[in-house]
């Protein structure tokens, strides 16, 4: 299906590295860029195109290019920390079936999902050594028998189950879509999962309209910065959204109502506060007792929409206990309560979706125009080297991005390596003392919360005492009277 | 909030029929009728109404008709049989709240949640006893303070909690719509909860499109109608109808694509042969297993929605098997499930919703467009007099209707009663026997249903067993050759 069926070879850094300088990808092929219009497409590639689409070619001059034909791949070696996943070259040239086309990568997009992956908690990836990645954009290289709607040069965004992380991809043409004017390459690998995730959870599952009210977790994260221009293009519509709170004034530009900084404050009070009953949806990627918290801030008709499982995820490393517990705690529900309750629960995941192509298409089509109307805009957080998808993927993990982080196939240069190298060591030797600060943290911040809670309980009890004399006082005065 | 709060009397059945004789409704009250325009309103209820309105009347006039004023009222009495309601007179003017409107009611709706609270299993109904009711139709023959929206001789639907079968009720005028013109009282009182529940259920949380599909259990029932005629409102929407085989005509002939005789067929199977791939909409009034069925049968981001559990009721009084059974048969599911499924389950109860008027006033605008437009039309089955609601209940629960079973408020008469006296001790006698041969009726059913399996077991060995021959056979003739 993709290029991650063409033999892959596992190396060691050394033999990488060397490897990589020998090969890197081809001079004639066309550079990562922004600009809505690239360079038209370069002999090269037309050649390949013409050799792929089985036009008679003389088997002397077909062979050498295949041999030659190779491309810089990720490759998920076996699950674990970041450096699980490692720049891998991959040599001969993918065959194309009927109705496939081969994509020039140009970027990929980075999903949680691919976080999930790495550390086995994602059970649609097919077991390593494998090229994760749910999303790219590129440009058509060559078309296999039977397509007719898509054509060498054509400018793409490719969805698939996995495999994308590679400079170059087979898929069927039912998952690519042509990328409209005026979208860079950065926009069009950054839209497919998010905007199709959010748009299916608010629209299908959630029903949303006008004067509704939607709690959106991780709203600086690229499904909650969807989910939040997706609210806006229906009227009047509340979104509550937690991140912490450097990223407010953002997702507050954004079209956040009420920003919550969940790591100080509990979401559900504040909620309350302001919608005393409670939302019309709630999306919760966290799972867990997050879950129960969303269920119980439904009104009446209201939907809960779970798709992840993020409080799984604690530390670069499978954490047995965070599992477990968001596990144990996963949410379960009776159709009698549901009944009672007026209420709805709903499952979401792309990644289980891959095969109903014609709902996906639908989907597309709406944000396609969403996105030419200039109602919804896919951000760009960073941009990262193949070569630094560990750096990418720790941003992520460590929820410091806001919006989308994105793999670039445009091969880095030689000084930014040697840089790179050196970066690596110190943040090998930072990372358990970042550990060990976060656990510290953790607790000072658990302490700062006990304290804050008697401070106010203090206080409450004050206010009692002060009623009961007062009470006391007026008892008094009546009986003077 | 309604009649029944006014002083209920408990009578013997003696007194009761006394009392009826005695009292009846005052000879000016108008009769029950379908026609579009009524005669207007007696000059009794407008001096009724001016009463209520707290217009300046002399104390000496007022106390007599206080005195005189009595309506007959159903009361459910106790949790059993059909014998629990009874009707009984109750008197005294109920009094008129600010914001509430007095209304004399034409025909009331019988639903299965009136059956579920005759055998105490519906919460959404006070402790006995008390006036059942959630729907009725009439004419508003008095209005409370800053009641600007409805006047003295407004034809209204009403939707309650509670309490509407009986003469006279009050209720807030949040809980009446305007009939509009050209309907009768008897497709007004079919309509709210019915066509309410279909509509909120595919339109809100089913979020219904055109090339859908979607399962109708009880397709002849009052949600069943409402549901598949508001199917048809949209384009080219498949309904798979389950009703006993006498039933399917007119389903058919009321939309539905593909009825199924559930009592003699596994309607799962019926489905997977026509749709493969699953249903987009399952909407369950059944419960227990039923809802297990229904969502293993969704497509990829199908809804299931509850919305009853019909599986409770067998037979007359209180079937603790049954009750039991469907209880720990009852559907539960985690999110992780949903997740990887894409699907959504739902659960929908008007009577949970009674304080959601926006939202219900909402659905109720577009019901009543759909009807002037005549895309919508209650079916009625039957009318019955308040007299005779045992029947109406008897023949809902026994599934002998096709469409509403309505109850009017237009007083029997004398030659009827004693017709009805008669079928009555019938009846009684009746019972035993009917009750005695359905079981035999079911133990006659699953043996034919048996037969039928081994007949179809034993067709496919012999199948089997012909290939098999015909395999040697061949082997033969290989061997030969």
């Amino acid at each position: 299906m993709s290029g991650e069926d063409a033999p892959a070879q596992q190396q060691n850094a050394e033999e990488q590295k060397q490897q990589q300088q020998e090969t890197k990808t081809p001079a004639e092929s066309p550079k990562t860029e922004s600009k809505p219009d690239p360079p038209p497409t370069s002999a090269s590639t037309e050649a390949a195109a013409a050799a792929a689409a089985d036009t008679p070619a003389p088997a002397a001059e077909k062979a050498p290019e295949e041999d030659t034909f190779s491309y810089r791949a990720l490759v998920l070696t076996g699950y674990g920390g970041y450096d699980k996943v490692k720049l891998q070259v991959k040599k001969g040239k993918p065959a194309l079936k009927s109705g496939e086309v081969m994509v020039r990568v140009k970027v990929c997009g980075l999903n949680f999902a691919d976080l999930m992956a790495r550390q086995g908690l994602y059970d649609r990836l097919p077991s390593p050594p494998v090229t994760p990645g749910m999303e790219c954009s590129g440009i058509i290289e060559a078309v296999g028998e039977d397509v007719t709607d898509r054509k060498v040069g054509d400018k793409v965004l490719v969805l698939n189950r996995s495999g994308l992380w590679q400079e170059v991809v087979v898929v069927a043409t039912t998952h690519t879509f042509l990328m409209p004017e005026g979208m860079s390459f950065e926009e069009a690998a950054a839209l497919p999962v998010n905007y199709i995730t959010a748009y299916m959870m608010l629209f299908d599952f959630g029903h949303l309209r006008p004067n509704q009210s939607v709690l959106v977790h991780m709203a600086a994260g690229g499904v909650g910065i969807a989910a939040t221009q997706l609210c806006k293009t229906v009227n009047d519509v509340t979104v509550f959204g937690t991140a912490s709170a450097s990223k407010h004034e953002v997702i507050s530009q954004g079209g956040v109502t009420h920003p919550i900084d969940y790591r100080t404050r509990d979401y559900v009070e504040e909620i309350r506060k302001i919608s005393p009953k409670g939302l019309d949806i709630v999306l919760d990627p966290l799972g867990g007792s997050d879950t129960h918290k969303g269920y119980n801030l439904l009104k009446p008709m209201g939907k809960l929409i779970s798709y992840g499982a993020a409080n799984m995820l604690a530390g670069q490393k499978k954490n047995l206990f965070a599992v477990a517990k968001t596990w144990y705690q996963q949410f379960s529900v009776h159709t009698l309560s549901l009944i009672q309750g007026n209420r709805s629960v709903c499952g979401f995941h792309l990644g289980y979706l891959d095969s109903e192509s014609e709902l996906i298409a639908q989907a597309m089509a709406v944000i396609m125009d969403l996105y030419k109307q200039g109602k919804i805009k896919p951000r760009i957080d960073s941009t990262y080297h193949l070569e630094q998808v560990g750096d990418a993927m720790r941003r992520m993990q460590e929820r410091h991005n806001i919006g989308k982080i994105i793999l670039t196939t445009e091969p880095m240069k030689e000084e930014e390596k040697k840089e790179e190298a050196k970066k690596d060591e110190e943040k090998k030797k930072d990372d358990k003392k970042k550990d060990d600060k976060k656990k510290d943290d953790k607790k000072k911040d658990e302490a700062k919360k006990d304290e804050a809670k008697k401070e106010e309980k203090k206080k409450e009890e004050t206010k009692k005492d002060d009623k009961k004399a007062e009470e006391k006082k007026e008892e008094v005065k009546k009986e003077e009277n």
